[in-house]
């Protein structure tokens, strides 16, 4: 398999990129190609053992910034995202990784890749990091202003990917409201309840955000502007409380001296502490984008990964490993079986 | 002053309704109205010691259950949500509080208070939990489906309110968006944008769910169906994550035999853990919906609380806390000079 990263994405590039883009070749043996200036991404490489892995350079002159708009995409032809976009396209590569400007992959996305013929709108998917069972949430931000008849669309395209990359057949579909009968909503979510509810797919109604936390779905449906606020609320609420707690714990004074005396009962309790910390680990694993990788990109015609912006070289071999396991489901053919052609 | 209380409202009504309604009655001396089927009230009454304590019964026959629709709330003229509606339409009390169905108060409202003259749309306010300092979020829920104006609208009584219940001048409004940058939002947000910008309101511009919980802005500002999602997810996210580190705590034999493990140094830990309780019980209040009681609904003809369906009779005090303060600032007459007479 042939997989492009951009070398220019992070908020730290090349580093986390190039070094996670390694680790992603010795680990599974695909070919990656990195795309950036050249010299850049070269010095990097350097840098790194690349025993084993195998490794390409192709140069892009220019690079999207993290605040640049669709109007800059355009017109940066040569922009790494851009010349990566376009070894999809040209068949020479067979998925796109990029940790950059999320609006900048989108746009580019459409204009070099363009949509699956007959899919109206793209989506981004990502697994809600919040949730006691893999919870696909879609769209978490590629399309702010849907109609009923794209959700239908993002719902189908997400159970054939869930089908085929989870191997999960006939997964439940809720959709995101502010309450759980049929007649809760905003406009959007009662427009569109009917048209899931009398199609061939799982439906199960409205879903609240605790909900989704529970077993109650597999697919958590909304438009891109909902989904993306719902994942941004839960980083936002996780990161605070963990602040909190750690500045309340260590803030006064009063405090201070409790932690202090608290010192000889933490030594006692370090062989308790050893046999829970696998324990404690996965609570912060939960929550660590590292570790969940990146979003997918549903609806355009390849594989198109987009990762966080403050990814680390672990999160941008996860974003790869996930852009792997999204050619080899072949999810684009189910794209087009399931959802196009079935219309 | 006088306020009315449903004693039909909670999930465990009528106990913690009428529990916290006497104390409210004994904290602060106001005249307290129960509306609900007499029998049932007084019977709760009973148990109370309502010394000193000013509290009559008003006879509401029917109630509005929680799953019941704006249907049934119209038909059932003598539910204990509408006598009480009634009770300050009529001039006979100042306020009205419920823990009930929070769409069934909000058609009430409609039908028995009506919307201040000018008024284009209700809106129900909250204190947001998970930030550093007081954030007001309007709108939580009363209208899922909004207009660029009604959300200036909503700004503009939210100013007011703030401006005369907290004692602050100017308040910082932004508005909740998916991302900083003036054009991002979805079509409602990126069209309200120019509108708040050209207002005289002291607006920040977008925000996004982590700058809420920082110190950017003063008010939150969105529509009912997100601002809800916001509030569900806070709560999704809080309760998940409490749940999740509890369990994986006390799960498996290797934790329970580190918990086991720990217990000596736990007990070392007492002198330090007694120290730290007052942070670790300002950790566990800030999520508690007792303590920040319920919400307001702004824009109706009179002052409206709505309670936590979840609510305990301290939540219940509080709420006819947040009533008591919201009739004293002078809420209604502020909306009406500074929204309605300056358009």
């Amino acid at each position: 398999m042939r997989i492009v990263v951009d070398a220019m994405g992070s908020d730290h590039h090349p580093g986390p990129d190039v070094e996670g883009a390694v680790q992603a070749a010795k680990t599974w043996g695909d070919q990656i190609i990195l795309v950036g200036k050249e010299d850049v991404v070269r010095s990097e490489l350097s840098k790194q053992d690349t025993a084993g892995a195998s490794v390409e350079v192709v140069h892009a002159p220019e690079v999207i910034e993290m605040d640049e708009h669709t109007r800059a995409v355009k017109r940066k032809k040569e922009a790494s995202i851009r010349v990566g976009m376009r070894l999809v396209k040209d068949g020479k590569a067979d998925a796109f990784v990029s940790a950059g400007n999320t609006a900048g992959v989108l746009a580019s996305a459409l204009f070099d890749l363009g949509r699956i013929r007959g899919i109206r709108r793209p989506a981004l998917c990502t697994i809600y990091p919040v949730a006691d069972h893999p919870v696909l949430l879609i769209d978490n931000g590629a399309t702010a202003d849907c109609k009923p008849e794209y959700l239908v669309q993002f719902a189908q395209m997400a159970v054939a990917y869930v089908e085929d990359a989870w191997g999960l057949s006939n997964p439940r579909v809720g959709i995101i409201s502010n309450g759980e009968e049929a007649d809760k909503g905003n406009m959007l979510v009662r427009d569109t309840y009917p048209l899931l509810a009398e199609s061939d797919l799982n439906f199960v109604g409205n879903v609240e955000p605790k909900e989704i936390t529970k077993d109650v779905t597999d697919i958590a449906l909304t438009d891109g502007f909902t989904g993306n606020i719902v994942l941004k609320t839960t980083e936002a609420v996780a990161s605070f409380l963990g602040r909190f707690l750690k500045q309340q714990l260590t803030g006064g004074l009063l405090n201070k001296i409790g932690l202090v005396l608290m010192i000889p009962g933490l030594v006692a309790m370090v062989p308790g502490i050893v046999l829970l910390a696998p324990s404690l680990l996965r609570v912060s694993k939960r929550l660590d984008y590292a570790e969940y990788g990146g979003a997918l990109l549903l609806g355009v015609d390849g594989v198109v990964i987009v990762g966080h912006g403050r990814s680390n070289a672990r999160a941008v071999k996860n974003a790869i490993d996930q852009a792997r396991r999204a050619v080899e489901s072949g999810m684009l053919d189910a794209i087009r079986r399931d959802v196009v052609e079935r219309e």
